[in-house]
């Protein structure tokens, strides 16, 4: 099972980084990769449209400001693919949120949180996990750490 | 394959049809529901929870408002859960969207466009693929229908 | 007469320590817990079933992003509940406002300003002197002080 | 037990019948008045003043765009003072939102939904029930009408 | 000729510094106090109402957040308000901005920009410059000067 | 005493024809013209420089969109001017408040809600009442006729 | 001298036709295109690369919701590219504006306003004039015209 | 050929130098100035109607807040104007951007995104290339320098 991530600027890494991370703990062979629907449309393209023929069966796509490597790369690849709105200057993302989530009907985008590297990843890994039930046990695992860390967390405060 | 349809309230299935639509000419087999988070959160819960043992694949949820419908459900199952904002009478749905893109780490749902009903059950189709190669093959055939219909617009246009 | 604040995440224990002051400093019993809707379902689904059982007399909810922690409380107990937005990293907090006030009709959420922990813990003892007549003549004194320390700085001012 | 309505013009009126209707249904006698922060301030001023004498418990406060009717009243009175922004012809009522939810800290507004009329009324209930145990009971009863209707719905769904 | 710069909060001095100064710079006599809309009502109701009466000629009124100040100081005088929305933690004050600028019918606030103290100053001495004609010669070698420091960086760059 | 309205478009007549209402039925002479910052901006110009000679004492300027002409008229005036913005297309006028209020330091202008007619007709006659002794009586009486309005409102309610 | 208007969608020709008959009128040769980023990527990719080579000197194009089609023609071409927002149903195309105005550093999309049909127009002329000297004088014109029709609007207001 | 760039205010400088910078790396004669549209408005009509005498073929013109200064150049010259929006305190600039795009029809300013100082400068450029084909290889040289540098942020990155 693969994954890619792909962002629009090397500057960029920071919010992806979460998401390789949850991908990675989940066994998930993830490719990284730098390619931008302005500055190297061709490569965008390229690598959009032979994506299912690398083996990758998931793309997340993280970009900001007017964010147009999402939607231009489903447009070329018939995978599913995530967005990844990353915060720009501007109003927080708002810009970047609208551009990658508001996708004309026909070429859908899956769009997580303005910054939500880490659920980009998580969504990856459910998407996968719709073929391969292995992770679907390594999905119910994590979501009873993330209990068990609230839970915690609830005891830890009445102690005080 | 299957998937499951679930509307926060039965005055949001004009918002769902669409994605009923999609899911049909895909041959997916489409269970459709109105299950409230608010006034059902029992019934959500036990959806969510049995939603894998009965053999769904991938989840939709429509709500509106403070659209919590998509996060509660995620939150009781490891299945993709598509998030669809409905449009509320305020800012056009920007409480639905936001309610429903903007989940905190680790719990994600992979947001459509508000009122995008179609591209909710386009994105289950690609989710789905991921499993069912058929359907990419169908995915294909749609994207070209797609660009054949632009095309023929394209052309009328010149006609005139 | 006892209150309970609960907060989706540990990280929010700033944004409800004054709502905890405030209850202190009116001598109302109050149980702080850490709850999420999303990482620990199941224990807001009891503690809300509960709460009126256990004595709770009215609940604060804070938390962040698709805020859905009061909503989900208040779905499950009919016992009244404060909604505190807490600031996100997202257009400060307009995600937390519009998900905790937006709420659908039938189930309501008594909504304070984004961040406004003082008033939420104000809010609540308001609820209670509905009922126990000795806080009201506390809010009276609490307006009193206000307007004193306003009056006092004016006056400060005017020496200047 | 006894409610009041204020609504800031007359032109509020539809936007409060919801409210009255759901108080006249759990049996709340309501005092329904049309008061202006800023055509009537010395009516607001005696009207928050003397609520609690008048044996009004809560207060539901009804206005539009820069809309300061509710915490003119709460600044007033300690009696908990319910916010209904009502939808303006600006950006479906944000003025209204941001100018009744927003209140510095000190003097708390329970804010409901933007035309939440009928959770305005709802959550009065709530707030009354505090001290008035039978209301609790016609809660549970009126919650689980929610429930069923919305059971209903489901089931007529599947019966197409 | 007089004026008053009323704040809802001492914490808003900063904000009204600039109004001051620029009073000052025409020769207005300005009061300067705190009063807050909120905290204390009766001194903002008792303050509008005599203002005319102590030779009060424009007011400046300046708040954050849900900022009602100024309407309230308008809803009790006939005097030119001036509304200054203070900055707040809550979208740069866009909230203190709709609460001022968006009074409904019937009582008008004159708003200046978000922060925009030396406006607000400046606008009261134009109001004040059609009764005082001295005024207007002032204003015009105030925009005489304002040009000549725009006309002087113009020079400076193009020495560059 | 003499007032000035400016719009943009012919089409912003029903804008300011509140306003021009408001001056009348105060007996303030009014000059209506269409003038606008883009399409005649000499003309602009030429008003505004010589509106103080043409006896004119308080200017308000109507206009949409990106709503320049309040600002333009300020910067060629030392008069008083008040700004309208009228309901654009998008966002209900956003973008015509935000370029009518958001004024840079130094050249004032006294806004007005969006669509708020009526409330720049009164806040020029509060202006000219700064030095028309008459128009403060006047204001007074309307004041007292809104005050009537409403109090006769509130009983027509509770006769029902 | 030839310039090329291209719409995501043929819904879109009501948003172009003020585009194409400002540059009808001003006798500028003018291509019209329904090409899509989203359903036909390759032929905008091939309409962008051959743009030059087809005599076109400067592109207009409409899109909306997340409008990518600006920044994917101008990301394939040199020529210089006016983005057309066209009004969404989201917040009367906020979506559309800021997909289309942000773009990010290196390739820039001169945007007009929302809806701007005729700007668009206009501003393609105004480029145009740049190497064809006679528009220059046409431009003239057409603003004398919009003049005469404003002040002609003006001196009508005064008849009444 | 030569350019211009305008700024309102002194302190907008860095926002232009990079469009500066941009020009100048492609041998544009650039003029760069301080004119307000506000303080120096006789200037900015001068600037402006004597423009295209003065060989200037394409202006850039940045402002912030409510930022006239585009659309007032725009009107008085039939130049191609490109209105660049400086980040304001507020909003991350929405006031600048919303003052600069939202043009009346007649009036277009061809806007960039808040704060795009680069692509001002680029846009310029291209508009430019029109009548100067030398441009053309120079912009095409320049898009192969950001793909290179794009794709060796690619190798870089599965270098790690």
């Amino acid at each position: 099972m693969k994954a890619a991530i792909v962002m629009g600027s090397k500057s960029d890494f920071d919010s992806v980084k979460l998401a390789a991370d949850a991908l990675k703990s989940f066994g998930v062979e993830t490719e990284v990769r730098v390619i931008s629907a302005h500055r190297t449309p061709n490569e965008a393209h390229d690598f959009a449209v032979n994506a299912a023929k690398n083996k990758i069966e998931v793309i997340i796509a993280a970009a900001g400001k007017a964010a147009h490597l999402a939607g231009v790369l489903a447009a070329n690849t018939t995978l599913p693919v995530i967005g990844l709105p990353v915060k720009s200057s501007f109003m927080d993302g708002l810009d970047s949120l609208l551009s990658t989530v508001q996708m004309p009907s026909g070429i859908p985008v899956a769009t997580v949180a303005v910054g939500g590297g880490e659920n980009a990843g998580l969504l990856a890994v459910r998407i996968l996990s719709v073929k391969y039930p292995a992770l679907r046990a390594m999905l119910r695992e994590h979501a009873d750490k993330m209990r068990a860390k609230t839970v915690a967390d609830d005891l830890s405060l009445s102690n005080i």
